[in-house]
């Protein structure tokens, strides 16, 4: 059982990892070096132990205790708890999101451990958006694919506002940085995938041109402003395209990425 | 072409669409009395006037006046010319945002004439959410559906941050307000459309076996928190689910209209 600690000091060290949440740059940094990562609000705070993240502590207000005494059972991490309008203080947040967890961070598996143990997976590039990182995960979870691989540079699936939009399936479904994202489609071809690039180039073939009997299949999408990179457009097996309305020239990544999901699902 | 007007005094009753942008109550209310929608930015102020809508006003700090002349050309509404901090005082916005444009709200369709001459359409009961109605208007119009139909409570697509996600479609897709909404399920069979309820109802099929000859076909989809209402769910002459793995139990609205708009294509 968690350790309930009351607290009113809002200097406390022991508070430190719950400090200024609205400053997105700020926690990015902040969460990278102490290696943690931020549940926020009874649901989700409950899934992230639940798929089995480790707590560093909790932080809740006295009315909050009751609602997750079942997850508080299960662990040994203090309990920090203060007034609502501390709490707003010391995070910047209005009290109505409830409780929060600090977490480890978790060691995140080599890809190819991932790789070996899909069939269907999603190849994101350098995304920017925390919420098209989420929504992807949400799409990719919901609609039956196996596993998120991600560029060095693409934006933090652990990041609050992508474990939300993801509806917590950050926490359970597998997924790997590249470190050496020029020698990924090495990698996916080596792992026996057929990568499919999503792009607007001229020789890309319509998303329902893909035979349904790929074994091993991976989408690759590129960022929200730029697209793809050269290196991914040429390197892919197949590049591949939604065939779209005269009027319009795109999705946003996050619907297209569910289309493709869907399009492409094994059957 | 538009008249340039330089102004100083930021109580001038001429500025009265602009001021604070970052109030969406107020701007609702707001906008709807005065039959008025704002188009934000170059782009999109550029998009509302090629697509037909007439411009009330313009609001610009000076280095916008030769990027939009083309559009200015085409106009007689004056054109108000502040500085960047005055803009900002007026809106509450920072100045990167670049040029502004109060917008006659236009007169809407009725549904039917919207009905009669669509194929595919999509019916949105109740979204609360602007980005939503946006999402949906945006794959709505990049896959190929012809219309969109709104409940009478949900959110408006003219609203700045629906048109923004829309990119600009808002503009041009057509859609309409069903004033009747009890009524709906009648005049879309009247009007020779097969209905498809998004819903996890019991008896809903799978999404792909929808036969690929309907027709009209029409996908109803319901608000972010309660789903479709029990009067669409039981009229809709199917109800339809997009299969979902184990885990987690739904896309979020925007995905799984792409999803469906996608798969319910003519083809």
């Amino acid at each position: 059982m968690a350790e309930i600690v009351r607290l009113d000091d809002l200097d406390d060290p022991r508070l430190r990892d719950y400090v200024d949440l609205r400053d997105v740059q700020l926690r990015l940094q902040l969460e990278s070096e102490r290696g943690l990562f931020l549940a926020e609000g009874e649901k989700v705070v409950r899934r992230a132990i639940e798929s089995g993240h480790h707590a560093r502590s909790f932080l809740m207000s006295p009315k909050w205790i009751d609602a997750l005494e079942d997850v508080l059972d299960q662990t040994k991490a203090p309990c920090f708890v203060l007034d609502d309008v501390s709490i707003e203080k010391l995070t910047g947040f209005h009290v109505h999101r409830g409780a929060l967890a600090a977490l480890e961070r978790p060691e995140l598996p080599a890809p190819q451990d991932v790789l070996a143990k899909a069939r269907r997976v999603v190849v994101v590039e350098d995304l920017a958006d925390h919420t098209n990182v989420g929504a992807i995960f949400r799409s990719v979870a919901a609609l039956g694919f196996d596993a998120v691989l991600l560029s060095p540079r693409c934006a933090d699936p652990l990041y609050r506002r992508a474990i939300k939009v993801s509806m917590g399936s950050v926490f359970w479904l597998p997924y790997a940085r590249v470190d050496d994202w020029y020698g990924a489609p090495d990698l996916l071809r080596e792992a026996g995938f057929t990568t499919y690039a999503m792009t607007l180039a001229d020789d890309s073939v319509p998303l329902d041109s893909v035979p349904h009997d790929v074994e091993r299949l991976a989408l690759i999408v590129g960022s929200e402003g730029h697209g793809l990179s050269t290196r991914w457009e040429q390197a892919a097996d197949h590049r591949v395209t939604i065939p779209m309305s005269a009027d319009i020239d795109s999705l946003n990544v996050a619907s297209s990425v569910a289309v493709a999901c869907w399009e492409l699902r094994e059957r």
